[in-house]
Order: structure tokens, then C-alpha cells, then sequence
């Protein structure tokens, strides 16, 4: 994991290794605060209008105010990728509850942009799939981009002793989604599905539930854990996993077992769409 | 709210101007840590074994480590009081996930400790009681005391819009805790009630149990919003509260609404029990 020697904090460019926030921030007091990721490639954000949006809708929920301008937003996003030269990268924006005076109510918020390699799936995992586990668990503020992953990180060790790749959350047996992506399934009809409920509605599902409809029957709706363990296939997405094929549930096998030709034929076409995106 | 001159970041007392962390911490990413609180008077921090061992808890209940010994703790605690001069404040001590290198496993935790003014309860809310309401939510770790108050500090504004004091969350109609108070109820047989299960174990609370041992029949069981609609006598505890008299719930009216006996009982053998603590 490589990091951006510059971040960027509330006004101007900083070096990584002075970007500080005081203690009395409500992140570190109170956990308050919501952040989005975009993926940068040959030294292009992908989809950024989206993750704009997203961003300020995240702050909206959890009733913070960004101070800054889409327009500065992005021009802060590429001087980044200018001074950092990190090509191929991730960029992270961080705004938090602020420096409260009682640590507990909010205040101005803080705004931290920075930058990081990707960490992206193995070619094993994306030929393969991947093995996952379940985990009865419902956000608190799904739809806001919130940056309490207290239950993803304190799950970290469980996932490591059932050599799972990653965690879906349920409730009631409607499964909702992973700790950093989203859910569909490919059911016996052909049908893709994707939970429309109690979810933050992914950059990447978006773009997937768009390229799905122009091939496959689409729908958004509650699926159970027994509706994904029957599934002739089921994948995740992510900006930074893109596609991946889920072969393995609960130690239960999906279909033979084995990627299907729905989640490859997806990620070729997600693929084609981000190429779109860069050339636009 | 005044603030401590000095904090303790780590392994130094440093100015509080100066106690920063680095925004890789997981805290700031993730919203990851866990925290305890000590009321400080005549430079006498009460209960402090109770606190340190909740403290050493939580961090074992979220995986975390404190590298100090409980000695080195509570001579930090002393040099804060001795340095700062503010006999009558509180001490937090926040232990977050650490400088995470991608921003999601948790590394070697950080640990502050600072000290502040304390927001101690108005005479008004002492003999008139406070108006509260309810809303329907479970903490993700009750035993542990974390610092995700997303949800509390979320619905801040809820709280004055209805005029109310503080909310008391529930789930499938039984009640827990509130954001930072645990809630005691007197049913009409006289027995003082309070939940044993999904709370965390307030320091206060486990002292007023201990006093009301003395006087009253007790129980520690699930309690419904019902329940305490129709209570005698309905109380918070806290360490600042100490014992706040509820005297309506969701604009009903608890008894004749007007604080009851056994809050002020209750309040009177409390602050003797502070008092031996305090000569002890």
C-alpha cells in the first residue's frame, strides 16, 4: 500500500506526513462523519459526477455541510493526481463532524482528500471467485456513506478463520450488503437481482443494474439467504473490485460451483463503460 | 465547556493545542475506538478501578490493545489533575484503531487522555425533572463503550425540536439505554427496574443497583416502552447526571409528573457513596 505524498486538508495541499486532525474532531470523539472513493486511472477520477453526488448526499443525511464547491472538489481531486503522480490510484475524501467544543455536537467540518494505491483483486480472485461468509447485521444509516465500519473492522479476524474474502450482512434473512459492496444474484430464470433496500447505492451497482438491462431481465428487490444459496450465480461489485464472482456462501457452493457466464460477461461490459468514462 | 491545558497523547503530556493525530488513524477512517470517562472532583477521580476495568474491557470486546498498565493510566490521570488544575472536570480516555496503512486493518491503537469542564445537570432538571422521547435503535456493541454515537449525535436536532432532554432507544418495543444514560424505572409494586441485557454496564448504574439493594426490592429485566409509560417513577444514571428524574416519556406523563421519591432517595445515598469514595 503506497500513499499520496500530498493530501489535501479543509484549504490547501499539505505533505501526507503533516495531515493531522485534533483531537477534538467528532471523528475521533464520536466516530461522525461520511467519506466517498474514486478510482483514478491513467491519471482519470472515474465516474466523478457520481461520486460528487453521492458525497454531498452522504453529508446531507448525516446534516453536515461541505464548504466546498464541486468545482473546487475536483480541481482539489486533480491537483492531487498532478502532484502525487499516482497514475493508477484511489482518492479518498473524508469530511467529519468538526472540532466540538463539548465533544459531542457537530461543528465546521473538516474535509481530508487524499490519495492510495488500489488494493485490487487477484487475478485468482476475478478467474476463480471468491468464498464468503454471512453475518446478521443492519447499518445504521445505509444510504449515507458514513465512516463507521466498527462492525466490518471487528469482523476482520472471522473473516481470516473461515478463510472468507469478504462478509454479506442480513436481516431477518434479507441479506442487504458487504461492508464495501454490493450484492446480485442470478436466479434460475436467468433474472438478475440486486436488494433495493437498506443499501448505499454503489457507483458501480448503478452502472452494473444500466449494462445488465440491455442484456438480461433486472430487478431490485429483497433476496434471503436461501434465495442466494439456490442462485445459478452471484457476484459483488465495487469501485475497486469492479466484479467479482462469489462461488462459495457460507461454505455453501453457488451453481457447479464456479464463476458464471452472467457476472464475465458484466465485467467485460463494466469494463467497456469505464474505457467510455475515461475517453468522454 | 473549559478544556485541560495539557493532554496526554500516547506517551507524553503535551499542550492540548498540540495533541493532533495523523488522518490515517482508524478512528478518522473508520470510525474505530472505544473510550471511557472519570469524573474528577477535589482532584479525586471517583471510581477510577471501575472505569479502568470497563476501559481494558471495551478494548478487549473490539480487539484493541492498551499498551499502558493500569498504573501507568492512573498516574496519567493524576499528572493531568495536578497539571491542569481543574479539581472539578472530567477525564476521557479515547484508544482508537491506530495508523491504519490502508485505511481499514487496525494497527498499533493510539491512546489520549484530556480533561475538560463538566456539563453538570441544571437545579431545574434536578427537582423538576426532564421531558425525554424514544426511538427505535440498537447499538452495534453495547457492552463495549465505543465511540460510535453516530445515532445519538444524528438526531441532536430531533431532541429540540421535541423540547426533549435526551432519547431512550428501543427495539421490538423493549427499551435499552440512552445515547450516554443508562434508565431505571419504579413499577407499582415499588421494585426499582432496570434492562440487564444489549446496555452497557454504566459505572453509576452498578452503584445505584448496589444502593437500592438496600432499600427496595430490585430487578434487572427487559422493560417495554409499556412498561414505563405506566411506571411510578422512571430515572436516568450517569457519571455527569449522576441521577436525572424523568417526568414525561414521548409527551405522556410518567406518575403525577413530578420527580418521586426514590430518584431523590436514591440521588441522596449516591452522593454519600461519592463521599466515602472520595475520603477512601
Amino acid at each position: 500500500m503506497s500513499q499520496g505524498k500530498f493530501a489535501y486538508v479543509n484549504d490547501k495541499i499539505v505533505a501526507l506526513h503533516d495531515a493531522f486532525l485534533h483531537v477534538s474532531d467528532l471523528a475521533i470523539q464520536r466516530g461522525y462523519g461520511v467519506f466517498d472513493f474514486l478510482k483514478i486511472k491513467n491519471g482519470h477520477p472515474f465516474f466523478i459526477e457520481h461520486h460528487l453526488d453521492r458525497f454531498f448526499q452522504s453529508a446531507k443525511i448525516m446534516k453536515l455541510t461541505i464548504a466546498h464547491s464541486r468545482e473546487v472538489l475536483k480541481k482539489t481531486v486533480h491537483a492531487l493526481i498532478e502532484q502525487n503522480e499516482m497514475p493508477e490510484s484511489g482518492i479518498k475524501m473524508i469530511l467529519t463532524g468538526g472540532y466540538s467544543v463539548d465533544g459531542y455536537q457537530p461543528a465546521t467540518s473538516n474535509l481530508i482528500v487524499s490519495q492510495h494505491s488500489l488494493t485490487l483483486p487477484s487475478l485468482e480472485q476475478v478467474e476463480k471467485g471468491i468464498h464468503i461468509i454471512t453475518h446478521p447485521y443492519a447499518k445504521e444509516f445505509p444510504e449515507a456513506k458514513t465512516i463507521n465500519y466498527t462492525m466490518g473492522i471487528w469482523l476482520l479476524d472471522h473473516l481470516r478463520a473461515n478463510a472468507a474474502a469478504d462478509v454479506l450482512y442480513y436481516e431477518n434473512e434479507i441479506v442487504s450488503e458487504f461492508p464495501r459492496c454490493n450484492v446480485f444474484a442470478v436466479d434460475n430464470n436467468g433474472t438478475v437481482i440486486t436488494p433495493a433496500k437498506n443499501i448505499l447505492k454503489g457507483v458501480t451497482r448503478t452502472n452494473v443494474l444500466t449494462l445488465a438491462a440491455r442484456r438480461y431481465t433486472v430487478m431490485e428487490s429483497d433476496i434471503t439467504r436461501s434465495d442466494l444459496y439456490a442462485a445459478k450465480e452471484v457476484f459483488l461489485t465495487s469501485t475497486t473490485k469492479r466484479i467479482l464472482p462469489i462461488v462459495s456462501i457460507d461454505k455453501k457452493l453457488i451453481g457447479d460451483g464456479k464463476p458464471g457466464p452472467v457476472a464475465k460477461r458484466l465485467l467485460e461490459d463494466l469494463i467497456s463503460l469505464e474505457i467510455d468514462d475515461l475517453v468522454s
